[in-house]
């Protein structure tokens, strides 16, 4: 038997997180062989790189460069972490994967949605999600949840204008893959967001 | 002005180091306005990117992680190092670029050459070489020479068989590439080898 790769994405102050850890607690509870990851997941190499990444001091970071450590991380979290599972026949939930790198490094980093596509086929393959459920935020409801956080990364703290363009991002990436991707209202409260996504995941798991 | 790309390329133990400072010296006793550098070149985030390829811990690395953090490491060096003084209009001497990668990653790891060459062409966009003097040596005597090296990283370590790989690679490389490509005799002893590569350098400089 193989698995189900499910991947939770939208913009920052979505609730990927909290959506996608709700509907862990819930499948888990009820008896389904279930993990939730996100990268680097625990895997030493994928944690190192996103150390790279995020430091706040790597100022001098080309996006390009950005957008290949990424790729590696996520190749490393994927071949470590995500395969095996699925070999096991798990249910696999995974906080981000390819399309946050087209919404934030193709269209945030203006990179361009193909080129990014390109080398993220290099690290995944075939190994798309079976579907992705997508937390669909207005932009500014997204930056005032992101406003009460302590602690801001590198990429946190980032322009207004970059949010914006990973937004518009997200847009394109889902009229990109429309037949992968489950759009969610994540304008609703934290509970609700995380009913809707588990029906979804429910139904989808059923057919 | 705009300046010189000069690449130095061959398997282990072909010399290219020994080479490349040794045309560095006559030219800079010359007067050119020369430097020699290598990935990833004293640039903070290059460094960091490399020591985790050539970590002996990092055993679990796997083939497509290692080409995207080659790639990765290879953008911001030639960001923060190469385009700069190239806009100065020096002449750059880099010890290994692309075509280590195609030769190491895309044969020796047997991801093809056209799937490294795609994510290196993200990482330098049209950033090629003028040339590459080429390093020509039988595996044999490459792999003596290295056997007498006292610390051997993660690479060093490979089997005969990823060197007859990686040597194979390269007679590909040289073939794709001819008309960049300038073969020395690295069988020679290192100040022949040197006086060639000097000498091939000093005419295309004069062309």
């Amino acid at each position: 038997m193989i698995g189900k790769f499910i991947t939770f994405e939208g913009p920052d102050g979505s609730g990927k997180t909290t959506c996608a850890l709700g509907v862990y607690d819930r499948m888990s509870k009820e008896g389904y062989d279930v993990i939730y990851t996100r990268e680097p997941g625990g895997i030493e190499i994928a944690e190192q790189i996103r150390n790279i990444i995020l430091d706040p001091k790597n100022t001098m970071m080309d996006a390009r460069c950005e957008a290949l450590l990424y790729a590696a991380s996520r190749r490393q979290h994927l071949v470590e972490k995500v395969l095996p599972a699925l070999a096991k026949g798990q249910i696999v939930l995974c906080d981000r994967f390819v399309d946050s790198s087209l919404a934030y490094q193709g269209v945030g980093r203006h990179l361009g949605i193909d080129e990014v596509w390109a080398i993220n086929q290099f690290a995944i393959e075939d190994h798309m999600p079976d579907f992705t459920i997508y937390l669909n935020v207005d932009p500014q409801i997204g930056l005032n949840r992101i406003d009460k956080r302590d602690y801001k990364d590198r990429l946190d703290q980032e322009s207004l204008q970059f949010h914006q363009d990973t937004y518009d991002g997200y847009q394109q990436v889902v009229a990109k893959f429309k037949d992968r991707m489950i759009v969610v209202d994540a304008n609703q409260d934290a509970q609700k967001v995380i009913d809707d996504a588990y029906q979804i995941i429910k139904e989808h798991l059923n057919v």
